[in-house]
């Protein structure tokens, strides 16, 4: 029998331990630090210091939403899978994610665009206000969009694309928007972060 | 109106191409390429040119094991999620979690191990042959252990854990075995990068 810690609390203990010997300097505060050190805790990448960025009072609205019980809007599944589901039952808040319904799908074929578009409109005329996007660039590039023609009217996003076409760019474009944030910057990102972004939220009001 | 591309297919092509362009050199078959390359556009990081470890012979132990139909057992619901499931049931495979049942909740409580070790023993009990790792070394070592102890016979591994604790040291343990295997040396790694391995899988044989 090999010898290996098993408890998964305490390999999240020393894994933070171990990210905050290694994180050197930083000038986060204590909630900022929580969200970023879990972001690294998934990846692994201590590079994710330099690119996440969290705009002022981000975090504030955020938690109001989840303590209020709000629907957090996912762009995959992946990252609805990947959030806490026992922690956002508690909370009362729930996930919708739309992309692979049918109606979705028909959508997206009918106007022409991706059903992650049609997906981010659907989210919108359903109210929603906490936004998290993990992957596709184009659903980002329409919430932009929908803000500036007046129809959404977002509390809280986390912007989280990856990859090499778009994704940079409709974080930077996301940016320009004065709403409550959290972005990674540049070309990486992914469900995972957006899902673990979203767990360190949650985790400040019930841990 | 914002001017971006929009089609998935276009965005992801696009992609591979920038990839291709910044890799530089290396030293991979095509279908290696084809792994390596997905990861990186999963990732938006190139860093994993350097730590995908693919074993001689696994990718055709792999698609063998995807052209007849077979069960794909993932450490995490998040992984699972990461799977083109289109592609998948084109295939005839299927994809079995086991991590959120309740018996195994019971039996990990029963035994004191983590629910990552009785979900691997409860796809070892059940024949599975094609293990996806994504982020608990814990499940990782406990593969091991059976197969040391002649109950597991995997005929394909992703070993991809990710994170400061245990993650680097149970892929280096199970890279001492003699199986087919793909894995992510070091720290890096994550249910988003072990869905992609899958998928480039996948692909192979369906695009």
């Amino acid at each position: 029998m090999m010898d290996y810690i098993k408890s998964p609390m305490d390999i999240e203990k020393r894994s933070f331990e171990i990210i905050e010997e290694e994180m050197g300097k930083y000038d986060f505060s204590e909630r900022e630090l929580s969200v970023v050190k879990r972001v690294i805790h998934t990846t692994g990448d201590l590079q994710y210091k330099e690119i996440v960025y969290i705009r002022e009072g981000a975090i504030d609205s955020a938690l109001k939403l989840l303590k209020k019980g709000t629907t957090i809007y996912t762009d995959t599944n992946m990252a609805a899978a990947g959030i806490n589901k026992k922690v956002l039952s508690k909370l009362n808040c729930k996930i919708e994610c739309f992309v692979n319904r049918e109606e979705i799908a028909k959508i997206a074929k009918d106007k022409g665009i991706t059903r992650s578009m049609a997906a981010v409109e659907k989210a919108v005329e359903e109210g929603v206000e906490f936004f998290v996007f993990g992957n596709a660039p184009t659903a980002l590039f329409k919430l932009k969009e929908l803000v500036l023609q007046g129809k959404a009217k977002p509390k809280f996003i986390v912007g989280a694309p990856v990859g090499f076409v778009g994704a940079e760019e409709s974080k930077k474009e996301i940016e320009k928007l004065n709403l409550p944030m959290i972005t990674i910057r540049g070309r990486k990102g992914g469900s995972n972060i957006a899902a673990a972004i979203v767990n360190s939220l949650m985790y400040m009001i019930t841990r």
